[in-house]
């Protein structure tokens, strides 16, 4: 069963929940997109759903200073309260996004930031680079590479920094954290500085 | 004695020092700049001067968060040295400058970095309010407010919010900075977050 990255993409705009997750509930569906949606509830990753939509307008601004002052990070994540923002769970939360983006260093939060000529100009490098296949696999393979490109420069895209082995996308993190403390989560903005840089 | 905005210009120029320091030393040579150069040498500001143009590659990236997390400020400030980065007396500098940004919510660095377009668009509002006096009044009155404008939005040109009675700017404070420390000191870049904004 093969599952095309658009249905994938659907279901994440859908759901806000990983990719990773997406996949597997579509898989597990058959490509069904109203089961896999079933299939992520069952999941916990439900309560995402529902408040995904929701206002994020409170929340807490932290930051992460490495290597004695030579890399520096300001994140802003929001919350829908104040009461939120002061839990542990979400000021860990905060800490463990500063810390992963001073590691990874991202160009965007997420893949809605990029714009359009950047991703178009990645597909035809990679498409020249295989143009002698058949169509079908020229389409597999770049957006395969385009996806791998995002991942690499979208910071909810990117895998944990501290939990490698997991898999687990700082998208994942923050559904995680959505499902347990009861309110839509969202990156806002960072900054990253580092000297000579 | 009147001293022209263009010659003090030239003097903070020539010499990195600050605004108040090259008028005041204009007015005590009446008005002859070598002499203010020898006004602002003798008063330690000289030190600066030789070392305004060398190359400051090195710093320390601090940050300040303010009222639990809903302002946040990531401020570079360079030096030569790393050995001079990790001085107490650097690095107060660059807790003080976050603070400020916190504060004063700056929007530029320094006047160099303001687009000529935005000066201009001042110069146009204030000369259409005054616009019945006689020329030479309205230039001046035009520079004094352009003066106050940048005053507001340039964070090297703020007062020093901790010190509002000494009237030093933030300029000031990195001119002491690098008469003490014997390297040139620059703030390259700030980022500051907030709540809602």
């Amino acid at each position: 069963m093969s599952i095309s990255a658009s249905t994938v993409k659907e279901l994440r705009d859908q759901t806000g929940a990983g990719m990773m997750d997406c996949k597997k509930a579509l898989t597990e569906a058959n490509g069904d997109a109203d089961k896999a949606l079933d299939v992520l509830r069952k999941k916990g990753l439900a309560k995402a759903q529902s408040k995904a939509s929701r206002d994020a307008s409170d929340g807490y601004i932290g930051s992460y200073i490495h290597m004695g002052g030579k890399i520096g990070v300001l994140v802003e994540v929001n919350c829908e309260t104040d009461f939120v923002a002061k839990t542990d769970d979400f000021q860990d939360l905060v800490k463990d996004i500063a810390m992963h983006i001073a590691a990874t260093n991202p160009t965007y939060v997420s893949r809605e930031e990029i714009p359009s000529e950047v991703i178009d100009k990645e597909k035809e490098i990679y498409a020249s680079q295989v143009e002698n296949k058949p169509p079908q696999v020229i389409e597999k393979i770049v957006t395969g590479k385009v996806e791998k490109f995002i991942s690499e420069i979208c910071l909810i895209d990117q895998v944990f920094v501290k939990d490698p082995d997991s898999k687990a996308k700082i998208n994942d993190l923050i559904v995680e954290k959505i499902a347990k403390l009861g309110e839509n989560i969202v990156i806002k903005r960072f900054a990253r500085f580092q000297l000579g840089a």
